[in-house]
């Protein structure tokens, strides 16, 4: 894992930055700035971290082209996180699945799958199926029948794929997510109780999304629910039947999306937020971390609290929120002066 | 899917409703209003989608006996969602388990299965487990020894039936539920570390009801964690130790019930709404989503906000909140003129 | 389960409690104090309930050295919790999984089991793992290659334990609990899309905690994310990368811990609480229930509220909260005062 060693010029130019720097150490790791020690490169990408660059033991740092000089070995980029990202790879040995499908897993009749899939232990591959090339799905997957999964698409341990769904190119499943499951949809009766309504739609999940471990993501009654590319999802997001989350949105852990509301594009959502059903949210909304979002929100919107309003009426409420129960003294105080006034005028 | 046409007509009879229309359209799909086409029939179950009835391109319409008269031919019906759902399943193929038991499924003994049960690949069913007939198990799903399933229940992919537990008639566990774990119940030793209390309850899902894909249902230390007849649970809501849901209660995603909490029959709560322990609620209680239960619920009260309140005083604080900073001004303003004012009597 | 019977004085002995009573029942379970009957042992541990003592049919019961004397023949001791606990297990026969590695499990070249390790149906062990004795895993629970996983720990059906990760000695996985899925790390590229980061970090469960139902634990791009000795997580709890969570920590069901985050010893949170990324929360502090925690927290403090503050603070506006709208209606009327009093001076 860390048996490699390279010159820091050498990565310089695998990773595309400028090297700013009196010597070329030689770098056998990327480590995180506290934890860093000799033969480390490092890197700064959260501002809050930018104090410890003086006292960092690491060898040599990545930086933004817009933070100030450095006595570290340093290499330049407009993108450190990026940057960050590549080197990172040089150095590490990632999990690579067997070749092959293992003579334990269940490939059901008429599933076509591409060259170079791997297919771990105990895996399920329903009937109908299409697997594209590259694919790899790990031990105790479950594809149901009917359904499609990319080129290069990652299908890890307990994640699942239900009937007739279908999963992009290079989409990447964590353990335990589930993909079309069935949408919460009853019809109530008149005794009271409901009646289950068939979810027949799909989940089209597109190229490049990410899903974090044990989200899930429901079909709808009619119509599908749509995770359009790039989007990112952390884990224990709840998708609604007939949602949409547009392209390259971000979710963080634990949202929730009740059925039929849309996210537009470059949408960023904190964790623990939650929407109402049926609302339309604009592209390069921010919506921030325990929100309760129940009207639609404009493109670009910053919006925060539940229920959620603007964020800079928020942050005011918020602010003003622990001096009501004194304001409410002070009136009670003025009442009193106002009364005592009004006796002697 | 979509292979079969049917007269409108003859959907009517099917679906007992009463046919309004000029002209016995052919009928080839059932469609949101926003999507349908011609050859579709849709519906307005949401009375948000009513706007869209003059613009609908679908040939027939399923309405409420009480929305106004349309030029779309229309099945009228007083349930109009209840008659969506009986037109859906007319067109919609569902998904069938392969018959019998599948080669890999692992039987232990003392096993007591019903006529014409479905257990799928790599299915493992424990000692002493009686499963009811048309019981459907897909692949992975794990029952561990000494559980009950009943009649007609579907256990999807990776659901987890623990020891003990008990399933009824009709029951749907969508994919990754967990039935039984543990309850949270911990006793605090005087070092500060805990010891494990036993769980030694079970936890019975009574008939007809469906649990929600990852929601997890936990045993208690002593006594029964109980869902009870037609309740429906949407993804991943936790019911703690101990904890009851009543008759066709329904619990959005990602609600959370700790300890010892009862819900009466027929509440309905939001998503991500959470209860303290030890709280009783009351049949036909609204509980908003996102509101945070620590005191019991009347029957039939609307509760909102975390601390929850009353829905009505949850509203007006809502509404009052935004224009707390600028009250804090306006009392600081009285103050001055208040004591200019006394200066000058 | 409950064939065995013994007398309260042979309890009283094994359970180290003082017996306090006229006479000496036989016990043939523990039950709680509502459902208790003739022939149960039930107890008092949360102060709700002392209110049943005097109606519980029970013959014996569990009492604090505190609580008044009661006339029912009771089993004395300054933990009454931990001795419910003991005397639960005097009475449960508890699952136990068969001895020996399951003919259909995948054990892969190079993994170390230790002695009398217990190994399930379709249980996958990865290249190089190293499990230790006593080890249980159940049907289906996956280890990826290069985990390590503790003495005596137990692994639930569907639990997952990614590469390199490591488990202590008696740590509990629940059912579908997931150890080491990639964090949520993606840099940001110049058209908007992400790229994503490997997250080389491992996850470090310390001895002796237990992980809930569905709970994830992510790993980090760089350096380990840790739960130490003792830590307990309830079910759907969210772990983000690199987080820490302290020595007997208790997080309850569906809480959310960002990225870097780190909770100090003895830490206790409340059910769906929230923290933003790269916090210290300090020794012995309290976080409750649906808070969300954006700002450091000190030793011992007790924070509520989202966005969170002091709880006295926030318990002062929680009560203030709901007169503001009559406050506003009475600054208004105050305003009205004063103005036609400055019209009289």
């Amino acid at each position: 894992m860390d048996s490699l060693r390279m010159k820091l010029s050498e990565i310089a130019v695998k990773i595309s930055c400028q090297m700013v720097a009196d010597s070329d150490p030689v770098i056998s790791r990327v480590a995180g700035i506290e934890e860093a020690g000799p033969g480390d490169l490092t890197f700064v990408a959260n501002r809050k971290y930018i104090r410890h660059i003086k006292t960092t033991r690491a060898s040599a740092i990545i930086l933004g082209d817009d933070l100030p000089t450095v006595t570290l070995p340093s290499l330049r980029t407009s993108n450190p996180y990026l940057a960050f990202a590549k080197a990172l790879e040089l150095f590490y040995d990632p999990l690579e699945a067997p070749q092959g499908v293992h003579s334990s897993a269940i490939i059901s009749p008429n599933v076509i799958i591409g060259a170079n899939a791997r297919i771990g232990p105990f895996a399920v591959i329903g009937e109908g199926c299409v697997l594209g090339r590259d694919v790899v799905v790990y031990a105790h997957a479950v594809v149901y029948p009917h359904a499609h999964v990319g080129d290069g698409a990652v299908l890890h341990a307990h994640a699942v794929v239900r009937e007739h769904c279908r999963i992009g190119a290079r989409v990447i499943l964590q353990n335990g997510v589930v993909i079309g499951s069935d949408g919460f949809g009853f019809a109530p009766k008149e005794d009271g109780s409901y009646y289950k309504i068939v979810q027949t739609g799909r989940v089209i999940v597109e190229d490049d999304v990410e899903v974090g471990a044990n989200t899930t993501i429901d079909r709808a009654a009619v119509g599908d629910t749509i995770i359009r590319r790039g989007a990112k999802l952390d884990n224990l997001v709840q998708i609604g039947h007939g949602a949409q989350v547009g392209e390259n949105s971000v979710l963080a852990a634990q949202v929730g999306l009740a059925g039929s509301t849309r996210l537009g594009r470059n949408v960023r959502v904190g964790g623990q937020a939650g929407f109402a059903g049926h609302l339309e949210v604009g592209d390069n909304a921010v919506i921030t971390a325990q929100s309760g979002t129940s009207h639609d929100v404009q493109p670009g919107a910053v919006v925060s609290g539940s229920p959620a309003m603007d964020n800079a009426a928020w942050l005011r409420s918020v602010v003003a929120l622990p001096k009501l129960s004194d304001l409410i003294k002070k009136v009670r105080d003025l009442e009193k002066e106002l009364t005592s006034l009004k006796s002697r005028v």
